[in-house]
């Protein structure tokens, strides 16, 4: 099984130089194979994905998926909207899109670098703690952007995750420590997280767009 | 690798039975059969779940805990909580829950069932309609009720789910059809996007709950 994952995963990462060299005929078995033929056609076809190790595409095909929508959510909005806030104690959209860029950095530092959740250099926290940590400091000072600035920091971070998941393998993302509620977690349940926030704090963003002054 | 998978599913389903019977020593190999040792620690070891298919195990672990976030954040709340609504447009936290419930059992009926979204009998439009629709009609008809109530609806269809995923295969979990945008969308996708939901409307209870009248 394991000769045949990675024979499976060395055939994906060659697969264009193979075709280049005319070596076409090199099997790719299984329905992996011809689900990484599938994923051009389709987001929504969510499975391994070339490249990547069968759990870590997977995953990854999932957090794809995800920062689509939210990006669908908020593509058209002003500034003035980014920055609205509902209430005294309401994130604005703007904040709160920093906010998955910040969360997403702190989670490659502790999952990449093996960083202990919270021992973040001074330089790190003087770029990302205040996105971090939303509340009253974030409605002060994340204000007047336009939407390419988030999704701009957003595409930056992700491209840092995907470049190093794709130096990983299934073996690292089921890797543990403890973590939440100080039980054994493992890097798969940390990114996933990562994907689950996404789909939170849009589940909030697509409540402040509907109550936006018009 | 089909042999091995089947090979170590059934080791896993008859785990329990194999060590009663005194044949402890059947190898689980591969990290697969040590994570499935390992889950008993903690929810948050994502991955292939005893008695799944790998990648319906892996993808259950993460409505499990999806799950779980989503009843610590309600478990306390009274009915009045629960009926609450922060303006005239908004859905009580109540009517959400009961909403989650209904869309797991409408991607049951689409996916276990093959009934094209939509086309659902008079008996399930009857029970479901009024929570999967949410806005006004919720407002006015899905009140009183206890947090149990909510629970007790999302775990028995919760309960169908699992029995349905549990005989059911990886190339099930790969199937697709035009869903999304039109778009090939497979059963993982289907059923990663119930388990995001749940973060979705999670956001939303948890800035209802901080809004709470004291």
């Amino acid at each position: 099984m394991n000769t045949n994952k990675r024979t499976n995963r060395r055939a994906f990462l060659k697969g264009t130089t193979l075709l280049t060299a005319g070596l076409a005929a090199t099997p790719l078995t299984g329905w992996a194979g011809q689900h990484e033929l599938q994923q051009e056609e389709s987001m929504y076809l969510i499975g391994p994905r070339k490249g990547y190790s069968p759990h870590i595409g997977t995953l990854l095909s999932t957090m794809t998926m995800m920062r689509s929508w939210v990006i669908d959510t908020v593509k058209d909005l002003t500034t003035e909207q980014l920055d609205y806030q509902i209430d005294e104690e309401s994130n604005s959209i703007g904040a709160m899109l920093y906010h998955l860029a910040a969360t997403e950095k702190y989670y490659q530092l502790n999952t990449f670098d093996d960083i202990p959740w919270g021992e973040w250099s001074d330089e790190v926290n003087a770029e990302w703690e205040v996105p971090m940590g939303l509340g009253k400091e974030a409605r002060d000072k994340v204000l007047g952007n336009t939407v390419d600035f988030y999704l701009t920091k957003l595409a930056e971070v992700r491209k840092v995750t995907e470049a190093e998941f794709a130096k990983r393998d299934d073996a690292w993302i089921m890797k543990s420590e403890p973590f939440f509620g100080n039980q054994p977690t493992n890097n798969y349940c940390k990114w996933f997280h990562v994907c689950e926030h996404e789909s939170n704090h849009r589940g909030q963003m697509k409540f402040v767009i509907k109550r936006l002054p018009s």
